[in-house]
């Protein structure tokens, strides 16, 4: 675990300057940013910058931007899916209102784009590029997750395709940047970006798979949310590819059905699930992306010491060996 | 008026790429585009521009990022707003749905800081920094503006730091960019800033003006609709300072009335401003606004030719010679 870089990045967001007014604007955005969260973003970063570059406070500022971005995508997200908390604490939309958290979270937009133009390297110009095509990207992600959820066909490269926007590019643009700070060449940081893409991947199927077979201490969340929401997971999807006849009827009929309570809706889709060997199927999705990215490090041609801290990371975030 | 400006305008908007897909993302965005409106940031900053410079289209992208943004804000307040009409046409969180308006907004903020991003200037760096500032200033404002409706005690320092921020700033950040990216140095440019934050107050003035004193034909908007609403506007917080005694409670009770009916509640507002001479007040700092305005654009240090276009749309903006 990078146990240096994280002091390092929570002592910057704390030392942010916020203006002293206006209140209801900032002290939201401070609330949102002093949550906590694994720092999973700027910690790639700044670990990929690390291979190349020696000091990793030159690429601080991009860290921070990262961060704030992908809190500011928390605070709409939570309000447009009526999420009550976050981290354990009531979301921004609940705390304060509808209005705040849009307004807040438009401020935090632009101080994450305020922090990355604070580069003081050659690269700012294309990091900034890169940034800007990754948020694009994030919207588009967070578009077809919501359309997802009034659609009953979604397919598997939908699914994928969707989770790579929403989730996945960010990470990769994370990678990507700290190793062009750090002064990687073009190949080794898009290298980099595609092992940021396949850990991402790989990332939030095993959270799809932990929302149903999870152990509920160490996950953190109840066990079968997504099954009673009826959220299109790659689970979900894996199975109503795999069912037939009767079973795909019922499970679609299970999906839909507001009569059954939550526990007999997780009971029934968790049988279907057992019966057609969906954990199976995501953990070798799971394994295949993992051994995508690790093929991913080999491309970048840096010392293996030097990549070590990566994979070491890597392994904390999955419980696995890349 | 700056005929040869407009088409240009519109025509780099109308050829925005956007993505075939999601469609539920991009749509809005582009109907937000093409509602029209007068083009006012990217015309002052070509209109700037072209003081120093010799070609505009080197500084066209900051002119979309510009009105872009300003849609952004648009498409973000009319939701925080509540407003059901925009330019004659439903607002987009009506026409679809809240999300919409919170994440299609978002991804025009991330296409205004593309836009910006794409100058290939030397002056790019500076002109960033001095977007980010301004956008977070114009976030204050509309914090400043909402929390006002709360508040009973609005001084005429506090509306007019609110009007600079909500609505003055984004002007002037457009004039200033367009002399920086022409080759202007420091001390015009901030002359040609200084310039529009005056022209904006004063045009915001005259707009809270003609809500009361305006000819509706030639207003576009219903007359009173900021008495009925009880909006803060420069005559209301000029009639709570000069109103004394019965008068000064009778205009409190005025606004947060719900008995009255709209017309009457007009009627008897627009008399006590009346009485108290409060157009002549607004109209008075009108024109101190636009003196200050014409003050700054003497110290421009160009020849009176080629600040001549500029002079003639801030006349055209406010029917009245700068």
């Amino acid at each position: 675990m990078p146990d240096h870089l994280l002091p390092l990045i929570n002592e910057a967001l704390a030392a942010l300057p916020y203006p002293q007014a206006p209140k209801g604007l900032y002290e939201p955005i401070a609330y949102g940013l002093e949550g906590g969260g694994k720092r999973l973003r700027p910690t790639l970063l700044l670990l990929a910058y690390n291979i190349f570059g020696q000091d990793p406070t030159e690429a601080l500022p991009a860290a921070l931007a990262l961060e704030i971005y992908h809190n500011h995508t928390l605070l709409h997200d939570d309000f447009m899916d009526q999420a009550p908390m976050r981290r354990g604490r009531p979301t921004v939309y609940r705390k304060w209102d509808a209005n705040t958290a849009i307004l807040s979270g438009d401020t935090m937009l632009i101080m994450a784009v305020e922090q990355m133009n604070r580069l003081e390297c050659q690269q700012r110009h294309e990091v900034m590029t890169l940034f800007v095509r990754t948020m694009k990207e994030v919207c588009e992600g967070q578009q077809y997750d919501m359309n997802f959820e009034r659609m009953n066909d979604v397919s598997m490269a939908q699914y994928l395709e969707m989770i790579r926007l929403k989730t996945a590019v960010l990470p990769a643009c994370a990678a990507k940047t700290g190793a062009l700070i750090g002064g990687a060449d073009e190949e080794a940081a898009q290298a980099l970006y595609d092992f940021a893409i396949h850990l991402g991947l790989a990332f939030q199927i095993q959270d799809d798979y932990l929302d149903v077979y999870g152990d509920p201490k160490v996950f953190g969340k109840n066990i079968g949310g997504d099954i009673v929401c009826g959220k299109k997971t790659y689970l979900l999807i894996s199975a109503l590819n795999k069912a037939e006849g009767q079973d795909k009827e019922r499970l679609k009929g299970w999906i839909e059905d507001k009569a059954l309570t939550p526990d007999e809706k997780i009971k029934a889709v968790t049988e279907l699930y057992n019966r057609l060997h969906i954990a199976e199927e995501a953990k070798a999705a799971i394994d295949q992306h993992f051994a995508l990215a690790a093929q991913c490090l080999d491309r970048v041609g840096a010392e293996p010491e030097r990549l070590q801290p990566l994979r070491d990371y890597a392994k904390s975030l999955l419980g696995r060996n890349v």
